[in-house]
């Protein structure tokens, strides 16, 4: 199962009022992971030769555990569900230090098309594209 | 039925690489409605008094638009379940130039008690609390 | 003297490890605020006709208190100086509640034409333009 | 010259309107180098055990070329000043693959006690500290 690993640290600016990780950096942690999950499978000059982008249409984020200041991360990244519409990765934050497990999400995504702002359908050339990180020889 | 509304401006520095608001930023101007809801129905003090909390534990947004510099959005925010364990609330996130939809979440919290980082029970005290947002006389 | 106040309340996620507002934070503050003014003092039709955008070149940033969770801050911005290559505003965050000085800054910036990315010399008309908020007869 | 290094790289969440990173989040990449640096240098734990703060007071920051998505950003950090009652370190930010400057800060810092939010004078034992990371030997 292809998958990557994210660490990130926990800076003083990513706290709220509880001196906890503030719900919405989560969002961002998570993001810097799918950009790294994207760069370890995918040619990314793709994405710009195309004008392809990735519109997240979902997320479903479940917190167990704050992270507090200075804690080190680990985020896995792996892809658990396809359609002909959207792409479904799922994200699991665990604290380095102990092994507990902080959160862990479900993000739904459609490849857009950034000229006309409409979704790529998955056809057999973009399920090329998404299992090989590269186009199929035409 | 309970609910506010929270206008928000969108701002340079929401964008993201697409020039659309970035799906993090969205948590933020979430939580900012949510902060006008206690206002408007809740004597805060008490959160203070109590050393209470509010944690999230689970958030589940759809993105419907992409929400753009200069875009105007409200949010509307109030309470669709409660249990004896958690609350949940509904948000959504129109554009007022058109009405159009640009997202909606549900966002399930608990209590905590600052003290000591755990849950505080949704009793027949706290029940009152939620209801009225001060606490009975005793 | 030309100006503008921009009103913002303090969120949670605005606070870092030490409950105060993150200094980072209050360059977003800033350039809300910025983005009033030119609202209220200019055609921002131009902007994108024109294909103008502002890049900040400096930003020098004196905090003198700590804003906190729910305080309400006042930013009021006015044009300073400008030459032939720059401007600069001032901003001063107040604390509506008790008058207190937040924190101060000079912000120094250019005009820049976002087709090469090169500042755009502020040469008769765009003084023009700065002055009115609108490009002169021709 | 004690100084550290901290590597960063740009994520879509970072830029703002004009897909450069905003002026803000490099405030965060500062602030996350000079964590580091204290990392390096200093055994954290004293700052628990005296409940020491770092407050920053100033900065000045010049922006001189846009960051963009994908650049791997260098912050090089260390002190250039200290006086009794303030400490001064630069930070500049360069793009790895041109090695083209990005920006650069001056950052002026106090040490506070967070029982009274009152700065901590730098008096001969906090030099110590500040040259050697630890308290001296009583």
């Amino acid at each position: 199962m292809k998958h990557s690993f994210t660490t990130i640290k926990v800076r003083g600016y990513d706290l709220d009022l509880y001196k906890h990780v503030n719900n919405a950096r989560y969002l961002e942690y998570l993001e810097a992971a799918r950009w790294d999950y994207i760069e370890k499978y995918f040619d990314q000059n793709i994405f710009q030769e195309q004008n392809w982008g990735i519109a997240v249409v979902r997320i479903n984020i479940r917190y167990r555990q704050a992270a507090l200041f200075g804690d080190v991360l680990e985020i896995k990244t792996w892809e658990i569900d396809r359609n002909r519409i959207s792409c479904t990765v799922k994200q699991e934050i665990t604290r380095k230090a102990d092994g507990k497990r902080i959160a862990e999400a479900e993000v739904n995504y459609v490849m857009t098309d950034l000229n006309t702002g409409r979704p790529v359908p998955i056809d057999e050339r973009i399920n090329y594209f998404l299992d090989n990180g590269r186009l199929p020889e035409e």
